[in-house]
């Protein structure tokens, strides 16, 4: 599966996508993750592709456990759905799905840098494999 | 207000203190935080002052908004709790509050940076000021 994770309008900070680095690279064994900073919304509509599922994060949307959310990847995946475009930041993006990890207000960076530990934290959880720090 | 930080038993990884330093630095202005890495639960209530007003993070807490966290951060202010405790990763403290940040379970690094960006967030809305990355 591929995932694009999109960051609308925010520069994100180094020390975010370090981090993000590392969790693409331990990615790697199981699907194709990339972060996409884009300018603004209309920055955003040119590049999402029509093909992919969408999930827009926003604080009121549904939340999910980490095993909830390893179930859904694990779901997606059999009814092939490849290419998961996974929005943060956007308030104008149409969207197929529409989770929240927090009702808090997190910056964008930060939020991202969630994502890809919780996806890294479900396929590890699909293969039964132990979390690792 | 003092806010001591307390996180059982993980050793947090420098990436997250670097940015937990960070918001140590700005929250100056405000109130004095800190991080309190503790070896296991013994060593957890060995150091937790019994006069703090302690708060436990757990993915089943009550969970807030950004808005709500700060005006609760104000009402404990106005009300005289002085000394917060904020507990990650414990199972067995005894809290006089349960919150959560997400339902998702999170490295304990990361669920600590989130606090103190959301402490830092709380006291900017406190105080009317506009917030910063």
């Amino acid at each position: 599966m591929n995932y694009k994770i999109y960051v609308v309008g925010n520069k994100i900070q180094k020390f975010y996508t370090d981090r993000i680095k590392e969790y693409v690279k331990r990615l790697s064994r199981y699907c194709k993750p990339s972060l996409v900073p884009v300018k603004n919304e209309e920055d955003l509509l040119k590049k999402l592709s029509p093909k992919s599922y969408k999930i827009l994060i926003a604080s009121y949307g549904a939340q999910l456990s980490s095993e909830e959310l390893a179930s859904k990847i694990n779901h997606l995946g059999v009814s092939g759905k490849s290419d998961i475009a996974i929005i943060i930041g956007s308030t104008k993006a149409n969207y197929d799905e529409c989770l929240a990890i927090s009702p808090m207000e997190m910056d964008l960076g930060l939020t991202a840098t969630i994502l890809f530990e919780q996806i890294y934290r479900a396929y590890r959880i699909i293969n039964n494999e132990p979390y690792h720090k």
